[in-house]
């Protein structure tokens, strides 16, 4: 009788106890499989992190949704921090500010190793989740189901096999490397851009207060490369410098001695650099890193899948790698429900056919609209024009909520398929692009002209 | 007195003794190096190929320039078969030619097994390389130079250094994968396209004759799919039917019963299917094979190159992979001489740097005139408007030599650069989309009018 009973339990294995691994834990729990984590890296909640290691990302709509499916929600709304707006600042030390949406729209600041670790609190406790540390997958049968794994401690190697796996690995997939990547007809590329990054680390007043408006997105854009801040819990920003590995100045490449990292941000972030105590020190803190777009096709084999960055890796310029990996979770959720009968069996043959049929375009163009929000942010977020346009389109969305939303607020704020934001995203465009031709729109950008312009338009 | 020598000795490794590895171990034999190639597979001389599997390559003028510049060329000559243009058949079995270039220009029909062979023998004895068979690829440290390698049969592991290192090992490069994917900011990806293909053996006559002309490439084109045959020595064609994975008809996915299979040659290929004794055995020899597009950047790191179809694996319908990879030997060995001093010492930084970017732009232009001419042969060269657009170029071609060289001559029938001829390409392209704009082209293709239009329109 226990045999059987043991013979019908339902396994999943997951690769990687990361953010969109370890939700994905609580989602097969509730579909009645007992999930194992394989997780490369030693548990992240035992190490000390400091604070100027914290990544910071922006949760927003698409995130919310997944987690609250599941109900853990409110346990990350704990450790958010709301940003309503960009807060950008010129190198005379001006600001400007462009709210993100409507009043109380916002998108939510939180470091990866706060919500990370909070995460794997969850998949343990409320997904019964059981997470493996230090098992590096070698090897991957995709077609039985099976992982090999090398555990970098002791150096053992074992295999474990389950019903179904889930390769949540992230960008660098050691699955999607080991496996799909020798699987005929799979098609793969990894592009890096041109820009790097390095972090530094703004810390709080001496009292714990802000040095900024901690309810911002704060921007220096500088056309060709640019900072960012977002704050922590506790006073401090998380700052990131955007910048060209090489070119002839404003460069990685530039930027070497502690004299040349001092010049530069004297003179290109002036606000900034004073109110950093040590420029060089928090400089010296991180390493200068790489930014690549990694396109996966298709994203399933036999009995087992990718999901997040290990299936749609992306820059970071839009700030949906996180929410489109929660995505992936309520997209194979819901095709999952599709195809589980009444006996509660999964057919997992048709659910993970759909899944990459239906959310590969979704993950392409969360790609194409993080590369083109890169642009946005060095570029544009700093010219008149572009805020004019921004101004007539917030307008116009306000008098004709249905006929108009956003591009940003199609991304951030509501479900639309990414593939079907893009869409209307360069319909929207072209449209804009035509009314910012009309003479002295300046003026007139509230006027009737403008509004019947786009209304004509939108009917065509 | 001999231990200074033997430091002195130039090392140098080459991963894959294939065509690229072979020949460019009779290069670096003429710098002076010794060297050692470790190849995964077993010794091919030894192995008994059936004529059932010798794949055919097409040899044209970039590979000869290659072979001749070593002193290697007449030992190829010898099994060579001329092929002077291209004989197209259509399904009633009306027979249509087309010459490749002028009288005497031909691409040349060779065995794959029987060039490499043959290469591996020159490499030997006028490249002094020693030959390491069953040797795996399992890791490369690209910094330092080394390799490690796992013997298939033994299970030994072994590492081996050298000055430098090239990795000629083919479109599935163990080296690229193991090593070059790995390096922060190196972009690839592979892609597959929608067609693969299956082999066929047209055997010779009974009493050893060709059945077919053995001086012709033989196209069967059909729209959205085709079969090619091009001769080997001793009688037979070795015939290639290039055709969609999937679709709704003629599409390899929907043949897979022997009835399925004659009906679709007796259909189709009417006089093929007459010619062959028994159409399903010659099925059932060969399986289904893919075709992709591998891209890489950069080239080379530290003390390692790829070369070949490592750096730039192409689809074949241009007949340029084993050529464009010789042509790789050529550029390499030519900015290697710029980069040797007076004592004859190669700096391998500045010949490594130079030939990435030099030669990096080929090999796109390379892989975008394969995929271009997958078009062409499949789908445009039974249309009578493209053969009548080749007829105005050959003509004004003949009459203006030093002005129009076609496309196809420029790629197959000289050496000016992959990238140059795509640029020329798309130029004449440009030219000739407005000439066969002009009314009743089909009857004054050969006056005055076209001939001027060409000459103005290439004026501009």
């Amino acid at each position: 009788m226990e045999k059987k009973v043991a013979m019908e339990e339902k396994k999943a294995i997951i690769i990687g106890a990361g953010l969109v691994g370890s939700l994905w834990a609580v989602y097969l729990s509730k579909a009645g499989y007992t999930v194992t984590i394989f997780e490369g890296r030693s548990d992240i909640r035992l190490a000390e992190i400091s604070a100027g290691k914290s990544i910071n990302l922006a949760l927003s709509t698409r995130g919310w949704k997944a987690l609250d499916t599941v109900g853990v929600g409110d346990e990350v709304r704990k450790i958010a921090i709301p940003m309503f707006g960009r807060t950008m600042h010129s190198v005379a030390g001006d600001l400007s500010y462009q709210p993100y949406g409507e009043k109380d729209q916002a998108i939510y600041s939180i470091s990866r190793g706060g919500v990370n670790s909070l995460m794997m609190d969850i998949a343990e406790k409320k997904g019964g989740a059981t997470i493996h540390y230090n098992m590096k997958c070698i090897d991957a049968d995709t077609e039985k189901g099976s992982v090999t794994l090398k555990n970098s401690i002791t150096g053992k190697i074992t295999e474990a096999t389950a019903d179904v796996v889930f390769a949540a690995d992230g960008a660098f997939s050691a699955v999607r490397y080991n496996a799909f990547q020798k699987i005929d007809r799979f098609n793969y590329s990894q592009k890096y851009i041109g820009d790097g990054y390095r972090e530094l680390l703004l810390p709080a007043n001496d009292d714990g207060s802000y040095q900024l408006d901690k309810n911002s997105l704060h921007i220096w854009p500088r056309g060709k490369f640019m900072l960012i801040a977002l704050a922590n819990e506790g006073g401090s920003f998380t700052c990131t410098l955007f910048m060209p590995h090489d070119g002839d100045k404003n460069a990685f490449d530039k930027i070497n001695t502690p004299e040349e990292v001092d010049t530069f941000f004297k003179s290109t972030f002036p606000d900034f650099y004073d109110m950093m105590p040590d420029i060089n020190e928090s400089w010296e803190n991180h390493p200068l890193s790489s930014l690549a777009i990694m396109r996966s096709e298709p994203w399933h084999h036999g009995k087992t899948v990718l999901m997040g960055d290990a299936a749609h890796a992306t820059v970071p310029f839009y700030g949906q790698g996180m929410n489109g990996g929660f995505e992936d979770c309520t997209v194979l959720w819901e095709i999952m429900l599709k195809h589980t009968d009444g006996e509660n069996n999964v057919n997992w043959d048709a659910t993970f056919n759909e899944y990459s049929e239906v959310r590969k375009p979704d993950g392409d163009a969360l790609q194409d609209l993080s590369l083109y929000n890169y642009y946005v942010m060095r570029d544009y977020v700093a010219d008149p024009k572009f805020l004019l346009q921004k101004k007539i389109e917030a307008n116009f969305s306000k008098l004709y909520p249905n006929k108009w939303m956003p591009l940003y607020s199609q991304v951030t704020f509501s479900n639309i398929r990414y593939s079907e934001a893009l869409k209307n995203g360069k319909r929207q465009s072209k449209i804009m692009d035509a009314v910012m031709r009309l003479e002295n729109i300046e003026e007139k950008w509230e006027s009737e002209e403008v509004i019947n312009t786009i209304l004509e338009k939108l009917d065509q």
